[in-house]
């Protein structure tokens, strides 16, 4: 085994994580650090201090990520129109690097040797924390209780907790899903969400209403843009976690951002999971409304052909990576003129663009007119174009090569 | 000038087509041929008959082409889950290739040595015609009147029609959009349009009720897929146009499908249009979930990373190449084990999947879920799969390199 | 421990397998099937026979697998111009799935339980040993001895056959290096290698004479392509093993295909390696030559563009995968008309393309002409072409967008 | 035709640049301003001012613009390691957008509102020319008299001269080839290349010895990188054009460099070239091997992915855009650690790597190595990397999905 001096844990203050501290300490007979953040998941972290001293714990961290977590994690994401296979906008995973390094920072700061969490050994979080761990101090040593112990039960933890003095709420009524929740999105598996053809119930959701229960006049938003990330809705100057938490609640209230996949997961397993996203569902489509408008046609089609790769970096855990920041060197270059703004309408459920407009546009509306265009575009120009785009083709058919 | 014996004219009916089917005679002094196509666009195709009578044409082809457009066009796209820009779903585009080869053939047929057709000199849809005209029959002459000739207003064909005793019918309130239209799609560009800041009028869209408008009460659908197509509706076999045409009724009564995108042309600028594509937006979101049950991982990326290149091959016209068929044998081979159910909820604009099934599921119970997998899944197998992808992290960061 | 009932080694006959076959057959209590193959590493696989049974193995096979491994595995790959990391042939990776292939059917057929090999817990040929294997039968046990044991050593595997009584023999002058040889080449690690800036020795290199001891005349041959695979040389009909032997030889004899190199390794650390791949140098150069004049341009691209995920695909170990499947379906079906004849000029270590000529070529000397081409390409187009492809720059620079 | 006042000729003082200067005279009634530059084609420039003045020109310029070409041009495309179609270094195309460059300076400062070139409308030259220039002024106007005139021949261009009293040498036995040459290379076309069975004569080489004519002893060289730049070469710091004028004669020397080929044009045809690039293929290699102990692997893969897309842009003549300039951030980028020495072995064609050291190195020989490493890595790591790798493909196989 291990020879651990000091572990910081990634700790929620949840049955779980108190758990993992108690066991960590009598297994590696280390101290334990405990590290709390606020992503936004919507619970408060505060009481996680109370939580961890009752376990004996000395040194608690407790850190307010919200603005970090959007600005240098959530933003970048989303300048690339980030989505994994075709649906999933990386909710959980991009907030797990955040989580990596501050686990690290805590662990020089406090000279511990080790860090922990709280992911099983079946998912992708596990693969992700660690990624990052190592990345940002390769020397470190990682526990992962989940894959150590054969606590693999919640009976068995609550059993851990009586024979250890563990005081933790028990309540009636748990969740049967698996949750994540942070300032993107809010995530379900387990419980019948495992069988992917039986449909999610309507009491999972938490962030967002159905469309049906939405309202039923639709809420127009104007998303101002600088340098490829919204600095302003409607109108008013705001922060970058504040533009996630406006767009939450507008979203939530609209009936917007709910998901229902199944994905496939680093470790080789397919999973099913559900998600709400609402402020992200609408930043994705209102960013390439603006690219439209402000991207060179080249360059759009050189980031959506990159996209997918960049998307499996993040969900795989890779964002402390030099491929990831190799990538992302070139999305935040092409993101200078990505300016102006975005006029959407929210309607249950319904994210659309009804309006873009830039100071940075390339639409130059007198070459694109169906009207008369006095000249802008020459017409017996396209004939060359085309006959020299095609003299490859002709000149294969003229030699017999058939096409199916 | 070209000398042009015979030539084979794309025709609808109206009065662009019959200004372009006179006009050749005059100026090129030839036969004209007329072809007019059913592809779905709502429009009865045997008026065009008479009207092209009317204008003396000798070799009339009216073909109902629904079926095969979309059995070996539409289908075979949406294999790939095809999107452009993110967003545009290729409706115009897909139909393209099937014209150039009627137009190709009936040249064949009637000894024709040129075609014609009505698209401008500034659109993608000259492009299309023309690049799948040349790789099909090399020799081949075009005519394109837009980039010829000086009608370049409504009012001027007006009065060719006048000056040479064509008939046409004067509209009042004549649609201010340009509009293009198949079983797949109705686009529309153009008037007020050309402002990318204006919001598109709801007296604009044909093919579907707002989402406001929709019923209140959600559809549910399930939709059988057999090697990545769909074959049956409810447990209803259909054929690929019975598909296409159910879906798109069932779409447009529940809001679905409108779009409204600024989009990049092949031939260099940028253009506003509107599309509705009921359809078609139910099928892909479908044909993913489909997929994400029955695709091995690796194959879904692959697809992914090669998604928008055929995108591009397609919107730029290159249907009838022999990189367009390299990729499509990979796509189809692709969709072998791509066989199952999927369950949707259409409500209001919005196509949800709730459920997935196949015999040809790779989706493993045993192994995904949360409870107890009677060592289905090693846990412990995951600390040397993360060690060694991050060894190359560890290396890096142990000589010195830093992240930023 | 795994329960093990029968194993089947892949054995070579030499040191390390023979300790293998013992400590499978002490350690897991289990019969031991040998299988021993000729790839054409060089060696006679006869005499493993007489060792295997001076063992006690009760099930020996000896196979000729050199068709096979240039048919099914070297051509198709050098349909792809497969190369890693710009230099590396591949010449490892290519035999191992074959290897993984027929350790699985005879587990089929004596009905063994396991496999096993003597790959090392550092290299890449564990991880392709192994996939092949999972892939072809899911629920085979895997043994590699040198994950397991603690013979870490030369020494200590002599002092192993001392203390069981294998008879080996023991080479004074035995090769420092850690080699690996097949028909497509021979590889050299360790030993002084170890330090990249060391240059490798000249007597180390088995398989060719250095360029400075080759012919002071140049050689020239002949090669006939059918769908891109090599059939015939200098008009002579050849098996595909014929081929490559015929190619190494005459290579070899030039001083053609030496490599000396560092690579990335899948399991995350950067290794050199040399390499002899005569034939294989003279192939890859050759096949590039043939689908130059009957390859369409956009095909050839988009090859070079999917060539290095191909190639890492092989190099990490994934042949038998269904994403390495799919990307050959589409890369064989490229190669119909890569049919011709390529000339070349083997001379001290170059290999020059003299000439190429098919009758599928799409080269058109009438068109490509500097002479006078009677009209067989219009000038004028190229200002066409030029202007719409030069369209959104000019209206991005009209903007005010600067390039750098 | 277009109205032209004042037009900037790129002109190199041979018959076709002085035959245009007094063509655009004539013609276009307009002012003309030569442009000629030193780019290491390996002839003086400084004749061309006698003979621009002959031709009655006022304003002329004379530019060394060596060390700015390899400076800004050859070297950030060779950090890419850039190959088109697997052969050709772009010897011409990387020349091309310089011109455009200066060209377009020149035509600002003398208030010029046209440009005009020598290359011909079969070519990409052309393109590439005119792509730099409408992406640097796009309202500049192009005129590309080989598309415009009638002197389609030599005759027809001497008897202009004569016409018109230009006085040119008429050399005898002048070069059957159309010769392009600038520091990176010498490029060769036309003439009995036209067919691409022909082998090349050794009298057309001009830069370079053939390998048999080399000497029989090797040359080594030590060339030191920054930045993924070559700055010094055997321990003598050089700047960008004595790098490369340096190699360029010890690789010519040798022997390096030639090569024939069959080549894509964008203008949709196939044409034969045979290039001399001696230190250009030193670069590649050298480059190569620093980037091989330096580089990440994933990093390493990305460029090697992305690098067709870069030399096809590049070829094609777009370095003027924003796509290129994206790509070229992200290359410039991953290029910080390149840092070291390469030594490298040159004989009679053959450019040997035989050392490669660098402080940025990533090699890890205590984990690479054979011998015991103490632990560094842990080898029992391996099973779980692999068994993880390998869990969709046994999902797959347990559930009956074959391999072919």
């Amino acid at each position: 085994m291990k020879k651990i001096k000091k572990v910081v844990l990634a700790y929620s203050g949840g049955l779980d994580t108190s758990v993992i501290a108690k066991w960590l300490e009598d297994t590696y007979e280390c101290e334990v650090v405990t590290f709390t953040a606020d992503l936004g998941q919507g619970e408060e972290v505060e009481p996680a201090r109370a939580k961890a001293e009752a376990l004996g714990i000395k040194e608690i961290y407790i850190d307010d990520l919200r603005e970090e977590f959007v600005r240098d994690f959530v933003f970048p994401m989303f300048r690339a129109n980030t989505i994994y296979e075709g649906e999933y906008l990386l909710g959980t995973s991009i907030a797990r690097p955040l989580i990596s390094k501050r686990l690290i920072e805590i662990a020089n700061e406090t000279g511990a040797d080790a860090i922990s969490h709280g992911a099983t050994g079946k998912g992708n979080d596990q693969v992700r924390f660690e990624l990052g761990a190592y990345a940002l101090k390769p020397g470190v040593q990682v526990i992962a209780p989940w894959r150590e112990w054969d606590l693999n039960s919640r009976e068995k933890l609550l059993a851990y907790c009586d024979e250890h003095g563990i005081e933790v709420e028990r309540k009636k009524g748990k969740s049967p899903y698996s949750m994540d929740a942070n300032l993107l999105h809010i995530s379900y598996e387990g419980g019948i969400l495992e069988d992917p053809w039986a449909e999610a119930e309507e009491d999972m959701w938490r962030w967002s209403v159905s469309p049906e229960a939405a309202p039923d006049v639709a809420t127009y938003l104007n998303l101002t843009y600088r340098k490829g990330d919204i600095v302003a809705i409607d109108g008013e100057d705001m922060s970058p976690a504040q533009v996630l938490t406006y767009l939450n609640n507008v979203g939530g209230e609209n009936g917007i951002g709910r998901l229902d996949i199944v994905e496939n997961r680093y470790v080789g397993m397919k999973s099913r999971g559900c998600y709400e996203t609402p402020g992200g569902t609408i930043m994705l489509r209102a960013h390439r409304a603006i690219e439209s408008i402000t991207l060179d046609r080249e360059v759009a089609h050189l980031k959506d052909e990159l996209m997918p790769k960049y998307a499996k970096l993040i969900y795989n855990g890779y964002w402390w990576s030099p491929e990831r920041e190799m990538l992302q060197k070139m999305i935040d270059e092409s993101q200078e003129p990505v300016n102006g703004e975005v006029r959407l309408k929210l309607y249950k459920g319904n994210v659309t663009v009804v309006g873009r407009r830039s100071e940075d546009s390339l639409f130059d509306e007198s070459i694109a007119t169906f009207e008369d265009d006095a000249g802008a575009y020459n017409q017996a120009d396209a004939e060359g174009f085309i006959k020299l785009n095609a003299l490859r083709l002709r000149i294969a058919a003229n030699k017999g090569r058939k096409l199916d």
